[in-house]
């Protein structure tokens, strides 16, 4: 076992090839049984297993410094500086995050998460290294659809006739995103392969970057003698190295797609271990979708390189046909390209991750906003019940698209009403519209969901009391329900329910009416506090004398792989823990 | 006069070539008045004249649709679709926006103001008619500087090769952004136009595109022969045209930048009429800067394309050498660059406007804050009493950034705390911060401002009181302090005056010890009230009984073109209109 004694990259240079190819293989292996057993990115890492290996042979980390893109192709760099134990010790597995992280290691530089940032992110350590006089490679990693993005490409715009010094991009070719792949760069380097490099049209040679071509990028050989080859290199250049997606796990490489991130398997099989058997949003919405696409040519739905926002296996993409749109990774060009539809007669749905329409607030606000175009955003994972990793946590949209004006930012809270509003939202031609998908579970309707929601900013009273109102906003509406039962059985206190459906604006009509006969007003919300919803409410009965408002959502902070319990704890987000607030705050 | 008997685009259809060229010259007297007298985008729409006709001479708009970026070159556009005396007529001069703009005319589909959104939003207009059966002509009109933001190369990426039907755009080649040109397209722009557009080195022919070279892009017989050429054609095609910036007025060709957008000015002379003489805030700063760059070559200054934010001239930027990064329009890039400089010891500071900003949300969350590097952003134009067209308004930036975790976002009050805040920001090495410039003017410190700022969210208590604690935000300090001189002289009270200076955290302290003595806290801040800083001390006061808060700044929504005054009142921002609400409110 050669993996065992591995340290450090340095460990690396006194191997021969041969070793490095048996080392490569162990490494497979090591991947394979433990995201089978923990899950993870699984096909993304595969075929990166030997570029890593002869990044580390050459370069000279962390004095060199590698930046990889998303950093979802990072596992084997983690193997080879320090952390192999998070890979071979089960014990272990969790030790380490998904992404590269410098608090895990000094070879580590960023903790990334999104897609398209290590070119620009590499372009500033080499600025800073040309300032300071320092003489290292800067290494940027990118690849696996992540091209498109417009931040990758302003990177690559600069990158390629600004710095005028080392800069080596490592452009990892495995002819797949998550999904297939869409763009007119992903033709060029189809081109580029047929021709084995050489064809004219070379988009990075166009860009001002020197070229190197590497046919077979799961050959340590050949990628060692690439890498040695522009080592020091005084200008910038592109390395594009062609490797298989899933690498050496045939159901990998036969199903890209699925094996891009898994759940624990089965190696035998490839067959998830505990599927998740219940109903779930986003398969809902998109069955629903299917259906009013085939009966309205107008509707098209638009995704972002991550069809699973919506559930859009490939089947499902190939049902709707030119109704179904995968723009790969370009949230930006996804949101102005809603608001073209829709002003040309189109019925646009884009649905992509909380998260990633972080991407995209100068189109949503500019584009869509102030051009009043009615799209329909699905905001997906928008819950601290969704993703944990810092990266990709979903708890910041409500300040960040409730805020926009003209935006119509919809909370559904059961099943019945996510599919009103998503009707209502398509077939209405004058607002922008975004709903915020639920996350904890599914809920049928107690009530009749089938309003005219363009009578903007109108809560819906659930049930109707006295002293308090709980205002329970979207998927923690079901927690004002607890609040409020447990309110009736503790104190024989019969308080208001009150379903707010607009997370973008207040019904003072009702906030007014309801200060004859209430003293406190309870908020919750399903995000953080700063900015969000609940402290509009405040806002609104700042100058009211006999009137307490408690908002009730998540402090501002990053937080990482958390345990939920304990956030909701310390947010004092459970029903018993604010009862206690209540009782103490009341008179 | 060709220019009188105009009235609608099919009115040129009929005339000569040279009778085109006549009205293209009186075209460029209309805008070289109208500039002088008003001011405007000139530079840009100078070179655009011959292009404008020549596109409107082969294509029938309304039916074939024109989308302009930023639409700051859509001058003649407006005049040939029925918009003339708005160019002619003195007295109708603001009866126009200086953007392209749906409520003038169906000519216009979309308001723009922003760059780098034309081929997305033709994308779309382009995939509805696909989906309609259409067949009119989908023409985008790019360039200027433009080409480098990401949101254009995603659409250039996606139109290259997922439409597959009618997609013309048109690359307006001036060889200058608003500055000087910065990014490899640029250079292959160069390297196109160097071989009449004959190289093999083609980005768009890579990005999947026809491609069509045009050398005399201000000669309405080539152009007319091109456009008619690619009219009806079925596939993307790029049309390159090289055309001169500010054409026909020698003193814009000379200065391009400095005519790109102008101030009223003599035309003779190309002097600016009313020059500012005053201190301002962008010169102040800038001054610092380059005196720290001298010193530190740690320091960099970055700008996206408009070097205006920071005042920094070409003889300035030359200045600074290698110390000033112009990113061209590219603001995601910019922010991750500073990240990757930060990260590799060096100290960037980027400057831009409020509204540019909200172009780069998610590197500032991700890139900056999650890996907490620490870089400043200079956030200009942040104000009510800045520009005031609606794509430009700089009132969303406080909601946008201070609910960004990690980020410290600073409001400085008066020249020596502005500084200090930006000293301290260079030299520490701990946060992400950004500092809101001022824009109501310059005042002079009354207090010590050599703080150290690391002790986050410390409020500064200027003047203690008792009853009424103003919270003066920013630079809507000074009318804080109006309304406590006003509460002296008509009412008796003294009340308490603070300066917050942090726009991204309360201080918990300070306020509870002001509910010892005081009923009533009003709050002001120069932007929307929606997520922005009052709603958060509401928020904090919301289960207290006995203080009331007032939260002071503007509501939330799209202001085009405001009269100031009129906004303030509007929104009761005038001490005399506070003084009534407390009295009102306060028992």
């Amino acid at each position: 076992m050669y993996l065992e004694k591995l340290n450090a990259p340095t460990d690396l240079k006194n191997m021969t090839i041969s070793e490095c190819e048996k080392l490569a293989d162990e490494i497979r292996g090591a991947l394979l049984t433990k995201s089978s057993c923990i899950g993870g990115h699984l096909a993304s890492n595969l075929g990166m297993v030997e570029a890593t290996i002869a990044l580390h042979y050459v370069f000279d980390s962390p004095k060199d410094k590698i930046v990889f893109d998303v950093s979802h192709q990072c596992y084997t760099h983690k193997i080879l500086t320090g952390r192999k134990e998070a890979f071979i010790s089960p014990e272990q597995y969790r030790s380490v995050s998904g992404y590269t992280n410098p608090a895990e290691s000094e070879h580590d530089f960023f903790q990334v998460g999104h897609t398209a940032t290590s070119i620009s992110l590499a372009c500033g350590l080499a600025k800073a290294r040309d300032l300071n006089g320092g003489h290292e490679n800067i290494i940027a990693i990118i690849g696996d659809g992540s091209l498109s993005g417009g931040e990758a490409l302003e990177g690559l715009d600069f990158g390629g006739s600004e710095l005028g010094s080392n800069l080596i991009i490592i452009v990892n070719d495995n002819g797949q995103s998550i999904a297939e792949n869409h763009g007119g760069i992903y033709r060029n380097f189809t081109k580029l392969r047929e021709t084995h490099g050489k064809s004219d049209l070379n988009l990075f040679r166009a860009f001002g970057y020197d070229y190197l071509f590497v046919e077979r990028g799961n050959n340590i050989a050949d990628l060692i003698e690439a890498f040695s080859g522009v080592k020091d290199i005084a200008h910038p250049v592109v390395v594009h190295i062609c490797t298989t997606k899933g690498k050496g796990y045939p159901i990998a490489e036969q199903n890209k797609e699925k094996c891009h991130w898994v759940r624990p398997f089965d190696i035998q099989t490839g067959e998830e271990k505990n599927p998740f058997k219940g109903e779930r949003y986003d398969k809902i919405i998109r069955d629903h979708l299917l259906e009013r696409m085939k009966q309205d040519s107008r509707i098209t739905t638009i995704i972002a390189a991550v069809p699973d926002a919506l559930a859009f296996s490939e089947d499902k993409r190939k049902s709707a046909g030119k109704q179904f749109i995968d723009v790969g990774i370009a949230e930006e060009h996804a949101v102005a390209l809603a608001a073209g539809i829709a002003r040309n007669g189109g019925k646009p749905v884009f649905a992509t991750m909380s998260t990633f329409f972080q991407r995209t607030y100068d189109q949503i606000s500019q584009e869509l906003c102030i051009n009043m175009c009615a799209a329909t955003l699905i905001v997906a994972n928008a819950s601290v019940y969704a993703v944990n990793d810092v990266t990709h946590i979903g708890i910041f949209d409500i300040p960040l698209l409730s805020n926009i004006p003209n935006l119509v930012y919809l909370a559904p809270t059961n099943r019945q009403e996510y599919l009103a509003m998503l009707d209502w939202s398509i077939d209405q031609d004058d607002y922008p519209v975004a709903i915020r998908a639920p996350r904890n579970g599914i809920f049928e309707a107690k009530w009749d969901v089938e309003v005219d929601y363009s009578h903007l900013d109108k809560y819906h009273m659930v049930q109707s009391g006295k002293e308090i109102a709980v205002i329970a906003l979207g998927d923690f509406f079901q927690m004002g329900e607890e609040v409020v039962r447990l309110l009736l059985s503790k104190y024989g206190i019969s308080a208001t329910l009150i379903n707010p459906r607009y997370i973008s604006g207040i019904d003072r009509d009702m906030l007014c009416a309801l200060a004859s006969d209430h003293k406190m007003i309870v908020t919750l919300e399903d995000g953080i506090l700063n900015g969000g919803f609940g402290e509009k409410i405040a806002s609104f009965y700042g100058s009211w004398k006999n009137m307490q408002v408690l908002n009730y959502g998540l402090q501002k902070e990053f937080l990482d792989r958390y345990d939920l319990e304990e956030v909701m704890k310390k947010n004092r987000l459970v029903p018993e823990m604010i009862l206690e607030d209540i009782k103490r705050l009341y008179e």
